[in-house]
């Protein structure tokens, strides 16, 4: 299923006792449609406040039912918040998580001299002028495969650092800026860590080669902040061709999604 | 002052008792700068759920402070919903209302098989392919002075049902439509009238000369659905520029503002 949801007022992705949760939300109407109990696996959780335009997620089900059952099945058992694109069957071998080979998000920055009622819950609040051209900059040492370790949570479960960055583009329309970050994975915290770090460089706190230097010392704790969450919104992932998934966000990091 | 809002939770602008208006929000917080009560007049009203990215209001006073300590002590006092964007004194030929002579309002439909979550405050939801060059043809009918009785509620209080309309553009991003609406001024629910009328041409409920034949007829009674109010922003209103109001929305009703 392809799934977007308003992360405000959800703690997170995942499950939790007597939290409000996406999974938690998902499993409880996906559940009542297959009329048994589901386990949802998805393609990148998303901490508390994080947004989602098509999250990818699968499950194992005995029961049968068209696309459009599931899809609608499903959303009408669903909060305002949270809402399910599409529903596609697959095979046993599709796994949301293992199966994907890209995701993509995208960090959203407002920058003026005042608060915005408006962005309050999709972008952050940065007062001063940044550089992008200093942005753009540092951001251009983060693409390839380089080791994160600088930009991966303390607690972080991944085996490897190592990540292979597609694109890390800064774009700018009126007082938002977008970063669109594609990548074959993401580490714990990769994107808002990265995020602190850019809008750091784009308020000439650091220079542009601070992102050089992070890569070569593989050291959270000289990492600088961690945006906040609620710029971040997950994109989608990508799949194999042979699942025929019916994705629809398109990636264009150059401006905001229709869904801002 | 400049104001923005996200119109969700409140009941609309006007103060009432008892209730949770961005009138009484403001009134409230600008007294306090101001160390006296206050009486707030804007540009345009706004229904419940209807947002504002920079409505105007004017209130007197005998206090003096900076225009910088106006936004920033009104800010603190205000909840996260709404926001002062600027202060600037004005002499009292200056009414919000009676100096604006053209406002800006865009309403936005998002067209797509499933509900969004991310929209779903900000855009009415349709089901359906919208045909976009026949609701076009339709909006052109209304640009110009007209006789607009057939587009304003019952209970419109104003003397004269004629406004011009100075341009009515439909817009489309991925699935996102935007109705930019400007003109001298609207009549009560002009602007819902006219998106309900339109959303049912682009539909295909009725022929695109319907607006023409509503413009004839003048009769509310023969006019459709109002649209509902979440969809619709107040954009921002002109002034005479002798008033050096520091104004920072733009009119691009071709695309989507940042603050989406």
């Amino acid at each position: 299923m392809g799934v977007e949801y308003d992360g405000t007022d959800f703690h997170g992705w995942q499950r939790q006792v007597d939290t409000r949760t996406v999974q938690a939300s998902l499993e409880e109407a996906v559940g009542r449609v297959a009329n048994h109990p589901v386990t949802l696996h998805c393609a990148g959780r998303t901490d508390t406040g994080v947004h989602a335009l098509e999250q990818v997620v699968h499950f194992d089900t005995t029961a049968t039912r068209s696309e459009r059952s599931w899809v609608l099945g499903a959303n009408v058992n669903l909060p305002p918040d949270v809402a399910v694109r599409w529903a596609h069957p697959v095979d046993e071998s599709f796994h949301a998580r293992f199966s994907a080979f890209a995701r993509h998000y995208r960090y959203q920055i407002m920058v003026r001299r005042t608060r915005s009622p408006l962005q309050r819950n999709r972008a952050v609040w940065v007062h001063e002028a940044l550089d992008l051209e200093r942005m753009r900059s540092a951001a251009q040492h983060l693409v390839g495969e380089h080791d994160f370790s600088s930009f991966r949570a303390i607690g972080c479960q991944a085996k490897s650092p190592v990540r292979r960055v597609h694109y890390l583009d800064v774009a700018e329309r009126d007082e938002l800026i977008t970063l669109g970050i594609g990548a074959n994975g993401f580490l714990h915290h990769m994107v808002r860590n990265i995020a602190g770090v850019l809008i750091a460089i784009g308020r000439r706190e650091a220079e542009s080669d601070w992102t050089l230097e992070l890569l070569r010392v593989r050291d959270r704790t000289l990492g600088g902040v961690t945006a906040q969450p609620h710029g971040l919104s997950f994109l989608r992932a990508d799949y194999p061709e042979t699942f025929h998934l019916p994705q629809v966000a398109h990636v264009d990091p150059l401006q905001p999604l229709a869904a801002d």
